[in-house]
């Protein structure tokens, strides 16, 4: 059976949104948030066009999805994101109390596995969908960079 | 000798910002970004009334800095918070890379030291100043809260 709108249609849309970031010179992440199995947020992360740390992807998502619910929990959505999300991110989806996390690459330095952020306990967590994918772009941004320097 | 902008001086800012948040129904903190002994950014928590989890007084306080330097880093400031930073507020620090930290209240529960979160090396921190005029705000909401309920 065809699952049109499954975890790797949606990744594939944060994948999109990271494409666009990539464009614009920004460090390639992408997130969208779904709820009942629609999109109702997509962003890229923006923190060089808007000269702020805090405009991570996961950051302008729950945002965007909280204004487009009319309260500020995201009980019942999922964030796709794809890069584990920092400290920050990983810290506002706590505050969220969204109902499912899936990011594609791991990040080991400042994953918030790696540095012990919590989640809220409702939140469940896959990883792993669309990571060398994601990754790569990853990696293609920083090779251009360093070349660019 | 009178110095009449000190950690003090700034520490009352913030709380007075608290107290705005308090007059709007919003759990009061208040923050004030300084730079060169000078004020750069005010705010003060406003999750209900934007509907959004990442709307803490810390977060548009770093974004109201960064927009006044021009940067996205906020070397050669201090953020005056009334409470205890929390994971997402602390993570967001963190990218910043802001000089100094002084906030008033602890925040046992969910504050960034209990929780972990890192803040940027180069980031020193202070805390006690007005800290029982900030738990005091504090204890307030909580009571007024209840009663309402």
């Amino acid at each position: 059976m065809l699952i049109p709108f499954d975890d790797h249609y949606f990744m594939k849309k944060a994948l999109q949104e990271a494409q666009q970031a990539f464009d614009k010179g920004e460090i390639p992440v992408g997130a969208v948030v779904t709820h009942n199995n629609q999109i109702i947020a997509k962003s890229h992360n923006l923190t060089e066009q808007l000269t702020d740390v805090t405009a991570h992807a996961e950051m302008q998502a729950i945002t965007a999805a909280a204004n487009h619910i009319g309260g500020k929990y995201l009980r019942g959505c999922t964030l796709y994101v794809t890069l584990e999300p920092c400290q920050m991110c990983a810290g506002a989806l706590y505050w969220s109390q969204l109902s499912r996390l899936v990011f594609a690459a791991p990040d080991e330095g400042r994953g918030y596995r790696t540095l012990g952020t919590q989640l809220h306990p409702k939140t469940k967590v896959d990883h792993g969908i669309l990571e060398e994918e994601a990754s790569r772009l990853l990696k293609a941004f920083f090779i251009q960079k360093r070349n660019m320097n």
